[in-house]
């Protein structure tokens, strides 16, 4: 980050007709980004992207869910056709939504409101072999990037994590375990709803997977391939490019962190970047944001994923930035300081 | 509430294309809202209208706050030129802002965005008599019950209140002690920032105040009347307004928190259309909202007044209320059900 910008944005801060301080959470946001963009004010939070990355895991046929994997793709399709919470949400903040095919385990019907960037169909068992190779991650962290490359070149300043998967918190259990060195059982979570029964499974097929790989923090995308999954590396790849393109990305639940977490461990200034939209109930979120010293903007007891946390927060990251460009000051409005 | 129409709320959030209960806190909010439209879905949030009322404050003489009195009427000049922060987050929702002066101290210029209702130039001073008489918290009331009939009859959907008033959370911390119960010293805050030896001779005006009318929360409007201010009498005719015609209304931080208290006492059915928009630094807001039995939607570290975390909880509560309008069924999206 930019130390003369952050210095520019706080004395900015105490300039506005405010008492000092008074706007909270909201003050250091607007620092931070600031710092990010390298000027102050900095750049408009909208317009923002959705991306949502969708993909199947191998590890499913491990009991770890009740919902079965053709769910999937029949919530692209939901995407795609815009009757999804995500699709919702966004139309509220006027945010776009872009859906992105990195791994459904079925082929699926072509439409120009799907990108079709299957890697492979769904990942391998994690219990049993690794869930990708390492080209095979390579492979989708490059479609995030390309994804971020094409959401910023039409215009995006902010992006957003958005994923589905069935089966998908399990991987992200793994990777932040893997990560944090938590235990398993403290950062696996009920997912979509699942019984105590399923829940010990989950947590005892993420030890598994985890006891035959021994995945080292020390070789990112080794762990991704490991005990990861295709949307969580292609989410790495649209974080990774957002920061390197010093634009915010705004991370929705548990996936999107355990996304971060491996892009943090690539390039750890990519946290600069970072804005944790909301606290997810998985437990696995909480130990990630910790780990990357992120707060959430939001509690509101959601676990759905999809991008909806995330997208919730964008009017909130919005109006911290707005009101470095747009609120009087002290000075040209003659309020007086206290 | 109807029962009936939060019962199908409920049964429908059960077939929207999700997990069961993952929209946490919105799914809730939006069987609260539908029970207070009395129809499912409930109407739309958007659009949504703050309204800004200001007043001084004679207990501003005991120097309760470094703030001079004169801000008031400078902050509602601000407010009518589009330069405040309140100004800045409205523009990014959606939502308009109404500024109507209830009582500054002095005449402020005419202006085609400022509604002039002053009933007196300020209260007088409770440590040394009522701040209003019955009559002035009356007619007080009664403006903001014709302000919310004006943004409602515009086509407003949502109600949002804001405040200006240099000193006013020292009547709010006095009218949350008289009707909770609370120690003065418990509910008392930080204001815009003020030392502790600033704080410790609030506390004791509060508790002066109080010791000299020893209002009876039997009598809200005589507590009114006795330790609170224009704006706060105001702004509980706008909540009392906005919920007769069943419409939502956000409280924003202290001062909307305290009137609430004041509605709540006068028509405790009004605390249906209350929809806590967030968590202020206050205290005493949160000892307000405890005793209505409401919790925050959001905690950003605000203190500033003016509507501003309320405004920024508009796109949650619209998102809400969205999701039941637009999101497809497990039966009309073909997605099969866990």
């Amino acid at each position: 980050p930019d130390e003369g910008a952050m210095a520019q944005a706080r004395e900015l801060q105490g300039r506005l007709t405010k008492p000092a301080g008074s706007l909270g959470r909201l003050e250091e946001l607007s620092i931070r980004l600031a710092g990010l963009a390298r000027t102050c004010p900095p750049p408009p939070v909208d317009p923002a992207a959705v991306a949502v990355f969708a993909g199947d895991h191998g590890v499913h046929a491990q009991g770890v869910t009740p919902w079965p994997r053709e769910v999937t793709a029949q919530m692209v399709h939901n995407f795609v056709t815009g009757g999804a919470v995500v699709n919702a949400f966004a139309r509220q903040v006027g945010a776009s939504v872009t859906v992105v095919d990195v791994g459904v385990a079925v082929e699926l019907p072509p439409s120009p409101h799907l990108l079709d960037r299957k890697v492979r169909e769904g990942t391998r068992d994690m219990t049993v072999e690794t869930a990708m190779t390492r080209d095979e991650a390579i492979r989708a962290i490059e479609v995030g990037i390309e994804v971020a490359d094409r959401l910023l070149d039409a215009g995006a300043h902010t992006l957003i994590t958005g994923d589905m998967g069935i089966a998908n918190t399990t991987p992200s259990a793994a990777l932040i375990a893997a990560f944090t060195g938590a235990d398993p059982g403290v950062v696996t979570g009920l997912g979509t709803g699942i019984d105590s029964e399923t829940h010990h499974r989950k947590v005892e097929v993420i030890r598994a997977a985890l006891a035959l790989h021994r995945p080292s923090p020390q070789d990112p995308i080794g762990v991704l391939a490991c005990v990861g999954g295709l949307e969580h590396a292609a989410i790495t790849g649209f974080i990774l490019r957002a920061a390197a393109r010093r634009h915010p990305v705004i991370l929705d639940g548990v996936i999107a962190c355990s996304a971060a977490l491996v892009a943090a461990a690539i390039a750890p200034e990519s946290v600069t970047a970072m804005v944790a939209g909301h606290l997810s109930v998985e437990p696995g979120a909480a130990a990630a944001l910790a780990h990357l010293d992120l707060s959430p903007l939001l509690d509101l007891g959601l676990r759905l994923g999809e991008g909806t946390g995330a997208v919730l927060a964008l009017p909130i990251v919005a109006s911290a930035v707005r009101a470095l460009h747009e609120v009087a000051t002290f000075d040209t409005a003659g309020v007086t300081d206290a």
